[in-house]
């Protein structure tokens, strides 16, 4: 069975924000041969029913949609489950299924003692 | 100069995404022997300016605040700075930086192979 995957993050008006999820796209592609794409809950496009169906149109027979959260909050439990159901309705054919979000990992536990050793700060216009 | 770490997540209502935070505090705070506090920018206690607090009743002379947020948003770059400046104007002798945000790293796309390999699926009440 052909499967995509699609990451969907919450999403951002800024473009910064928006070129992490690009990023870890093309990372994860790369190391898992997968097809894939990325989507945004909200804030900007594409919006999961547009990711949803640039998986089915590359070929996809069932699309494994990963939310891009840190936490296991009301949005990778229940906003991104609900969107995903409507945009798969579209696709009669095609089997989905939502995995766990990152959650707790200590390899992200140990990006934040990268950061804080980095000791940058951020650009602050306030 | 006695430093002391604040992490600072978006915030939830659900405890689960909640325990995450103090999974990353608990680590980071066994690994670099520092002061670590938790705190929510919305949604739950403790705020910003309570974190802050706690840091400087463990005698923090420099606080440095980690924005734990997957993207440079507005939340990580203008509304986490903004309140820590606020909750520092209460503790003139106190100094204190943000650090970038997680932002993109191998490690955390590793978490995400990691997760769609194990393939759980979200409970999903809808």
């Amino acid at each position: 069975m052909k499967r995509a995957l699609l990451l969907v993050d919450h999403g951002s008006r800024r473009e910064e924000a928006r070129a992490v999820l690009d990023s870890v796209a093309a990372f994860v592609r790369e190391r898992s041969g997968l097809i894939v794409h990325a989507a945004h809950l909200e804030a900007a496009p594409p919006t999961i029913a547009e990711g949803f169906e640039a998986c089915v149109r590359d070929g996809a027979e069932e699309v494994l949609v990963h939310p891009y959260f840190l936490m296991p909050g009301r949005h990778a439990a229940l906003d991104i489950p609900a969107r995903v159901r409507e945009a798969a309705g579209r696709h009669p054919g095609v089997s989905w299924r939502v995995t766990v979000p990152l959650g707790f990992h200590e390899k992200i536990a140990e990006v934040v003692l990268e950061r804080i050793q980095q000791q940058q700060e951020v650009p602050c216009a306030i």
